[in-house]
């Protein structure tokens, strides 16, 4: 009999903790929906307790989503808990993940607690959740730094509270798999009612090893649950990341003899919308979802790969999701086809209304370009659900100019809670000037940390996506805008973040 | 007594052999100068015998450095070994590095030859080499998929014909880190002769652990050297990535208690210059050179971080080369503050021609950016460098407009030849109108396989760097371009790509 290992993901909520990786309410229902599809056991969807927004996301999910397991982390502490609890209701399977930091340092510089403190704490967090919830996750945070034996008496009292799975991160990326996979077994072999509860691994990738040691973890230590996120996302140099776990267990399995429920066709979908959402780009030499991460699906045709694939490739690439880039749709397309190509992208709608909308961009976008890609479409749908949050600033139309010698120019129009105004402004190229053109009359001061652009299907041709990063009053947010114009793009994707660095504010401001 | 880890970079032989990563020799020999900054013990500049192109390389890196052992590829028969070996002439130290598959998969289908018929050709191939060079080094392609006892034989076989470093390769990125340590040690114990050689490891991150592979080779299987290349640059999803290994070695020497050459402050700077020579970025997430690797060089403070870096950083930014964003010069700068900065940016220029070629770009960017940070003097210098070679084409000057409802234009001037000639052309949006403009002339056929756009410090207010990929009769280029006006920079990139696209078609013709 094989043993199942239990994917965990944690995209929405350690990744999200990525500065400038935050994402709305609606961003994250839809990659909870493709988490789903990926058929992913756990989905971590957020941190109810830390603001108004991630309860109102972790609930929504909660109350949305029905094959995966919905997951909330929670400090130590009843109120968190009982928060937790809370948006959890609706979930057909909550589990409530609680931790506190273990190691001598955290506990010592960030709780300012005695050992004595957080055992107990750690206890009385997870007898006090077990009553509202049956499914808990302990982690103790900075757990492969902590002491061993502390270790072993802090998760033996939590498995008696009732906790059913006990995750051991390396908080940091410190770890080497060898001596991670053993510091697992370890634990597990000194503490008497370790077969009460499922292990798990949860690793940082500041070395490049959080896929080895995780798997270490599984083989060595014992675990049977991997935490990880769509693309490593995560602070710092992220986290272990899904793809490739998924794939090493696959590919490896005379290895591992370990039974996976996820549908690995959906992961390059899954990968795209996490890189479009946050705007963190997926580098070409990315393993599994890269562009070059398959000789033969990078549009180049290489003698060796040719004359027998499986001389240098180890997985196929149709088993992630890489097809070739198809034309599926164009202006003559009608609503019912756009509709059934949404469905096969695996994109969900809330409304007819919605639909609506998002054909009647479709049908604009066609009139000015004759092919439309699958990228097209999501970058499309992409900017729709942005549109869902309140939205003060909507873009309407945009004339720019620049020469070789002369100082380009930009006017844009756009409107302020549903009044037009006009920008007017000069700048170092068309982009900047169009920036500050919204700027002469926003005066947000909001500071530009990033500005990215993705061409979405490899050429000019294509809609170019802009990401632009703003940073306001320790508010960071990422605005997104797809056109075939680079500039209109820009403009609507600097209108987008302004949009959402507001409802950010506002949503504090309700919190108190 | 701790041993020394032999660092071997790759990043212009194995890392150029990635689809779009192709350099021209001038952009080589930038990279080697960076790599002898960090103090890499062997580079392996090219593979001599593949094309009059890469012969040249080799020759004049190995020419010019003189701290690092130079490296040639090169397969295993006397021809391509003599072609090394001629390359490498006016090297300090000079080594051959000569490759035969052993796997039954690569020698069936890909040699189409006998495991006896590959044992005396690896034979000889040493034995001949070992008369024109003294430091040898073997490796048996697609190694750890080979048979074991074959293995053996060959290997015992050249380390008598003088073979002093052994290197054995996961070609396809199959391995785990437990496996592939033990597979190293295994052949080290079997084979009598094992401790006359060096043993190397080299490995592929298609599953995502290539770096705890390469570690485990080292700590289990007792190699001493390891191949890597900045960023993981490389096929697929690359090779070992430089970066990771050093600050691995380096941040767990309690475990390792190894000894490295590298300066470390130096790797930030070699990571950007492959970065932007190749096209291919670094995601955010990236370990060590991302530009979220450490959180405090974000520009984004944390609470958590703040109170105490070392809760949650295992290393140190700057030991990696991370520093603030420095304004450094603007308008005013003369001649000699520009030079001393080219200096401490470690940028070296062949002639004082160069220089001022430089410093009037400089003072062109000055005159339009009030603020020029290292990153635009670094991508000046690059678009410079990609000037040294044969210049077809050059832009003069761009006109372009677009307007909400109208068709997006645009007209250039370039010259072809030194000739002025002008194109105009509509497009989907102003760098699409721009590119059309520019084949509406050259009619090259191309077809674009990558636009990407690097906003050089974060902001639209800095230059924005483009890299254009073209590929044409099997040919893959890629051409950047930089400055502040952002269609310019993408007509700059086109240009730069036509241009070399040519240059590669001469060289090819010029090898019959």
């Amino acid at each position: 009999m094989t043993d199942k290992l239990i994917i965990f993901d944690t995209t929405l909520r350690d990744g999200e903790q990525s500065p400038g990786a935050s994402m709305t309410r609606d961003e994250k229902l839809r990659i909870a929906r493709q988490l789903e599809r990926l058929k992913v056991d756990v989905i971590e969807a957020g941190f109810a307790a830390s603001s108004n927004g991630d309860f109102e996301a972790v609930q929504l999910i909660a109350n949305t989503i029905k094959d995966s397991t919905i997951c909330s982390l929670s400090r130590a502490n009843d109120k968190d808990i009982a928060r937790a609890a809370e948006a959890l209701k609706g979930a057909n399977r909550a589990r409530i993940h609680t931790f506190i930091a273990t190691s001598a340092l955290h506990m010592e510089k960030k709780l300012r607690m005695s050992p004595d403190q957080v055992f107990e704490q750690a206890k009385q967090a997870v007898r006090f959740a077990r009553n509202l919830v049956e499914d808990i996750e302990f982690s103790p945070e900075d757990g492969y730094r902590s002491d061993p034996d502390f270790l072993c008496r802090v998760l033996e009292a939590v498995i008696n509270e009732g906790a059913t799975t006990i995750n051991v991160p390396d908080t940091v990326g410190y770890a080497i798999p060898e001596l991670y996979g053993n510091f697992l077994l370890d634990l597990r072999t000194r503490i008497p009612n370790s077969d009460k509860a499922i292990w798990s691994v949860h690793c940082h990738n500041d070395l490049g090893m959080a896929v080895a040691n995780s798997l270490a973890g599984v083989k060595i230590g014992g675990a049977r649950q991997v935490e990880c996120t769509i693309n490593g996302l995560g602070e710092r140099a992220g986290n272990c990341s899904l793809e490739e776990i998924v794939m090493a267990v696959k590919t490896r399995r005379d290895y591992f003899n370990l039974e996976l429920g996820i549908d690995t066709r959906h992961i390059l979908a899954a990968s795209r919308m996490v890189s479009q959402t946050t705007g963190f780009v997926v580098q070409p030499n990315k393993a599994v979802v890269g562009a070059n991460a398959f000789a033969h699906a990078s549009g180049i045709h290489q003698d060796g790969v040719l004359k027998a694939r499986d001389t240098y490739e180890i997985m196929r690439a149709e088993d992630v999701g890489w097809t070739a880039n198809k034309i599926v749709l164009g202006k003559l397309s009608g609503r019912n086809a756009f509709k059934q190509r949404l469905q096969e992208l695996g994109v969900q709608m809330e409304s007819e209304a919605e639909i609506n909308a998002a054909f009647t961009r479709f049908k604009e976008l066609a009139d000015r370009k004759s092919e439309i890609f699958d990228e097209d479409i999501l970058a499309l749908v992409s900017e729709e659900t942005v549109l869902h949050d309140k939205e003060q600033y909507a873009f309407v139309s945009l004339s720019q100019h620049s020469e070789t010698g002369e100082r380009p120019e930009a006017s844009i129009v756009f409107t302020v809670d549903g009044k037009e105004v006009k920008g007017q402004s000069e700048g170092n190229g068309p982009v900047d000037a169009s920036l500050k053109a919204i700027e002469s009359h926003v005066k947000s001061g909001a500071e530009m940390v990033l500005y990215s652009v993705n061409a979405i299907s490899g050429s000019t041709e294509s809609q170019g996506e802009v990401t632009v990063r703003l940073q306001n009053s320790g508010r960071v947010v990422n605005g997104v805008g797809a056109d075939p114009d680079i500039v209109v793009a820009s403009a609507k994707a600097y209108l987008s973040a302004l949009n959402k660095l507001q409802s950010k504010a506002d949503r504090v401001a309700a919190q108190g």
